[in-house]
């Protein structure tokens, strides 16, 4: 398989390109709109055509560029069939393995962050989108947000893979690009070494996070699959790309 | 391929098992003498057999298991060329691929640490022993250490990998346990971020580190591929494993 791993800057989110060597098709794992011409240039590099994109769940932090690769690219859009948009061709349900030639990924509904979050594992990789971090793991305060469904997501889904398997978070804002199950157990400071629910809970309900800065226009963009949403400041219509490039899904 | 991370307490030594699945021989990267019946007894409960042990370089921390495994498994010693051991069955060597059915290593001379250092590259892995370490790297200042070379070693053979190479490090002493070429290159706070060679070898002589605690036992018993050197003190003892079952080599 090729694999790599992109960073897109203003929201610290890593985009993960899987390419099948046999059909020469990839996939873009959460791919970010500031960047989808860098993506899209990585992939045609690499002598790949792009076949799908495939979202984690519907961010808050930024657009994803799913649309604007499928009006560019022609790919398709994958994602958490629970979500129920209209813009996704491919919805992508636990227990129903999504394959792209020799590429098999086996989606895992891990709520918690987001309700309808999902983890996708490829053999000894699990992208772990926002439920899981390095050292860390995604705010449950809002979009339907719940830190025992977390608790249950990240220790009974995630943690119960092998110990060798690598940890690939959909953000570090440290530099930090891998981690594995074993690490995470053993030190993610808010649920490794064996943190009991009660423990995790309270971390979670203790962190007083600041209103996040782009979710009025991320999250109703990302129910578009990547549209700029109408309305939005000026200032800000730089992350959605050529608004009047945006497809209709 | 089959692998397995493993942990050895205490001198924080990871030691990494490697199976092929066809032969089902295995491989241990830098076994350490106080785990060697739990490595055995690992590589035996995944129905592989013990084919070869092979260590990065002459430990100053920890005494390696390779003489112990060869007694109890009839494992062969494999290790650089460059240290002469008349222990040594298999002759490491950079250039000279080291194959085991259908794994493929490539042996990476990497001196700094210490002069006669290995970093073993397999696919995607690297397996950088002492060399370099996650946000950190081998110290320089004993066994013909040298910061300019581990400097050299460093960007001009690990950093020179592609990015995503998985760089599985012999020592984490906070539980990190995998990171990657562009994790290091951008993050290591030693030679991340395209330090100089004179900001590096600056923050390696500004260290003032500590005599090794094990080291008059452990490199002359190194140099015998585990074997316990006589005069150790009886609390050191422990380290040696059985010193009485100790191997000729």
């Amino acid at each position: 398989m090729i694999f790599r791993q992109l960073f897109e800057p203003i929201s610290s989110t890593y985009t993960y390109l899987l390419g099948c060597e046999d059909t020469r098709l990839a996939i873009l794992i959460d791919p970010v709109m500031p960047t989808w011409e860098r993506d899209l240039e990585v992939v045609q590099a690499l002598g790949l055509k792009l076949a799908y994109t495939l979202d984690t769940h519907i961010h808050a932090d930024h657009l994803t560029s799913a649309s604007k690769l499928k009006q560019m690219a022609g790919s398709k859009i994958a994602g958490p069939s629970l979500d129920q948009l209209p813009c996704t061709d491919i919805p992508i349900e636990e227990g129903k393995r999504f394959q792209m030639g020799s590429i098999q990924i086996d989606p895992l509904h891990t709520p918690g962050h987001t309700d309808n979050h999902f983890a996708y594992r490829l053999g000894e990789r699990v992208f772990t989108g926002d439920a899981l971090l390095i050292d860390g793991c995604g705010r449950t305060d809002f979009q339907n947000g719940d830190a025992e469904a977390l608790y249950r997501s990240i220790t009974e889904k995630l943690f119960t893979l092998p110990d060798e398997t690598l940890v690939f978070p959909a953000h570090d804002y440290e530099g930090r690009r891998v981690s594995s199950v074993a690490q995470e157990k053993i030190r993610n400071p808010r649920l490794g070494g064996h943190k009991s629910l009660q423990e995790f809970v309270a971390i979670m309900h203790e962190l007083k996070l600041a209103y996040p800065k782009f979710i009025d226009y991320a999250v109703p963009g990302n129910k578009a699959c990547g549209a700029c949403p109408p309305g939005i400041p000026e200032e800000l219509q730089k992350y959605c790309g050529q608004i009047s490039d945006s497809p209709q899904g």
